[in-house]
């Protein structure tokens, strides 16, 4: 048998674990600040729920199946059906806005790749029943507020703001009917990256006046003004600029969008949104307004890489007990007691000489080495320091009911050792 | 389309997602103080990996199917598989013991009831490169911190300690073969809850025995002392009594097992563990001693909320920004400073009438509300204490970049209301 995930899976050992939990926690962090409340959802869900949104062209990238029960199921690829479905079930329990967010797994059969994966997590943070273009500004000042807690700047990451209302009344001026409007956009979607000479030719007479909107520094729209306004006065002014080349590939995007990128273009966009104010209703809940966005785990832990803002949370022993032979029993009461007191301790299962047993403290990179050896006859017990090469002595004693105590707390070692 | 999820599945509103966090939290708290580390596999595996361990009839529980590539997959029903693979690949990379930790989201296709669901969350801990019993004690105390830091106590649950070691050596005593054990097992695993007769038929001769050890009181093995040993001398001895009829129906544990049960005997175990020496070899990994437990979310939630346990971490605003018309660009302004310094602010985006925003300020549960009225003009907000319905003036200002600063931090401004 194979000691490998699947393709496109990862296994996070502790060490890759640590930089995950770090990312997680600045996205709750950021949330939290912003008012955002944490949901989630299964994810399992029926597979009707993905198509009725996105179209039976999406079952191609989903891991979907049947049941034992003879549904029709797929792992979720993204969380915003989800939250369409539980908001339409109880959103007259909360007070709009709603503001809520998730950490989703999610789930797409893709060819893997760099920044890629068949398996990711999401940080999801979506405004249900605000229309104005504060809510957008709320979404990428919260996002601004996770990146930044992560290290990340403007000189690192530039969001770009664009507004498909601006695009919609520059299609109906320019003459496009409401049917062939989708398809311009889809092309525009393809711009980046794509040949000039091959777009030109699909766009047509379109070409022109469309490398014209492109280029030009004056573009405006009630829309994008409000929320460049909202995210100057939430302090990420200088995080944004408006490129309309940002038109975001998805059919029910109905205002302004965005998408945050690395400012050298290395990367695959960090994350992406906009408003969709009419897809909770079509996914068969309520005609409320919406705006949210999607920040995905792996181009950020790219970045992060790159920018060397990898800052694992590393779970390390604060205290190591090392016992002599014979005084195990001590070792596992103190140990007991200083873990119910709060502190993080291990010790070496396998009790054998003191200086294997520090080896191991050591390892575990323990700032403490508690040893119990003869001396606690006395009462007494050796605090070492292990990095500071220090030591000293504290004193216990025992109730009448077993119950240990330390003439000096964990707090205090640190004048107790010279 | 319907608004629920698949059935035995569930969504977790913000509200019963605090009740989650809240359990997640005391898991990594207490695995954290015992030294474990966090590590986190995929969900998908590949179906030959829990095939492997429990044999084809575990099929019959799985979610699984051919992935586009033509690959037999499964959602995950357990993570000791998992931890298996991943020991094999990198265990020459950690120090023994290994001591790892997870909340593993789970998936089963069974038929849903009270404490039973078709998707799960489990605290796994799993010590891996130590024979002694000092590793169950360990793993036994850490499950009795993570439940005392919900607030559980001896008075409410039972950690039912038995020992297969002691099993198989009362059955060789009694004549039964290698090759039979298995099946008396079995039904010892069953005798809860079955009728006497029934399985005294089903024992046969084996049955007067079986009844004496499980009324003694006096079973000892070396298995059982060194455990129990161990968990009295960090702290938990009276969390804990030996019971044989804990076999635990796995045909790959090997020594000492543990269930956590409700004193009152009214739900399912809360927890499970015990010894698997041989079981990573099994999986076609290292030959390496090991011993784990886990722990869902579910029958625990039953029983938190039967003694009224349940305590979510409720995610607050702290302070809500009111913004008199025309001054919504300050009240942003500040939301922001505020975020950036750490609190948790919220604001109503639709900035209608004073008496409005408040009311929304109390729904979501802030401390203070900030006031940015015509007093703004000299500098000067109104801080009010919404519950205590205390109110008092603080000054701020903005330097030449704009940067806005307030004379009182928040830590003082129950200072300044009266």
């Amino acid at each position: 048998m194979t000691s490998q995930p699947l393709p496109g899976f990862r296994d996070f050992f502790p060490e890759e674990h640590a930089s995950l939990r770090s990312i997680f926690s600045a996205w709750r962090e950021a949330s939290h600040r912003s008012g955002f409340r944490e949901y989630e959802g299964p994810e399992l869900e029926s597979l009707e729920l993905y198509t009725e949104k996105s179209g039976e062209e999406i079952v191609g990238q989903l891991y979907h199946f049947k049941d034992k029960g003879d549904r029709e199921v797929a792992l979720r690829p993204e969380l915003t059906p989800t939250l369409a479905r539980m908001v339409a079930s109880r959103h007259r329990n909360y007070r709009k806005p709603i503001k809520w967010f998730s950490i989703p797994r999610l789930f797409r059969y893709e060819r893997p790749q760099r920044g890629r994966h068949r398996e990711h997590f999401q940080w999801n943070c979506d405004i249900v029943g605000e229309k104005g273009g504060v809510a957008e500004a709320e979404l990428i000042s919260t996002l601004c507020l996770g990146l930044s807690l992560l290290g990340l700047g403007p000189q690192d990451v530039v969001v770009k703001i664009s507004d498909r209302g601006w695009w919609d009344a520059f299609l109906t001026h320019q003459g496009i009917e409401e049917g062939k409007k989708g398809e311009v956009l889809r092309i525009l979607d393809k711009l980046e990256g794509a040949p000039q000479e091959e777009w030109q030719k699909k766009l047509g007479s379109l070409a022109e006046p469309v490398a014209q909107a492109l280029t030009s520094k004056a573009i405006q729209s009630p829309g994008l003004n409000e929320v460049r306004q909202g995210v100057a006065d939430l302090g990420y002014g200088n995080w944004c600029e408006v490129d309309l080349r940002v038109v975001r590939g998805l059919a029910y995007y109905t205002g302004v969008v965005f998408e945050v990128h690395d400012r050298a273009g290395k990367f695959r966009a960090v994350a992406g949104g906009g408003r969709y104010d009419h897809l909770l209703k079509k996914l068969g809940g309520e005609d409320l307004p919406a705006t949210g966005f999607g920040m995905g785990d792996a181009v950020l832990s790219e970045l992060l890489r790159e920018k060397k803002l990898v800052r694992p949370v590393a779970a390390r022993a604060e205290i190591f007990v090392v016992a002599e032979t014979g005084e195990r029993s001590l070792a596992l009461q103190l140990a007991g007691m200083l873990r119910r007191a709060g502190h993080a301790v291990d010790y070496d299962p396998a009790s054998g000489k003191w200086a294997k047993q520090l080896e191991l403290a050591e390892a575990r990179g323990a700032r403490w080495a508690l040893l119990v050896g003869r001396e606690a006859a006395q009462g007494k017990l050796l605090v070492k320091e292990l990095a500071a090469r220090k030591q000293g002595q504290v004193s216990f004693r025992q109730d009448g009911g077993g119950e240990i105590s330390l003439e000096w707390g964990v707090g205090d070692w640190a004048k107790v050792v010279a």
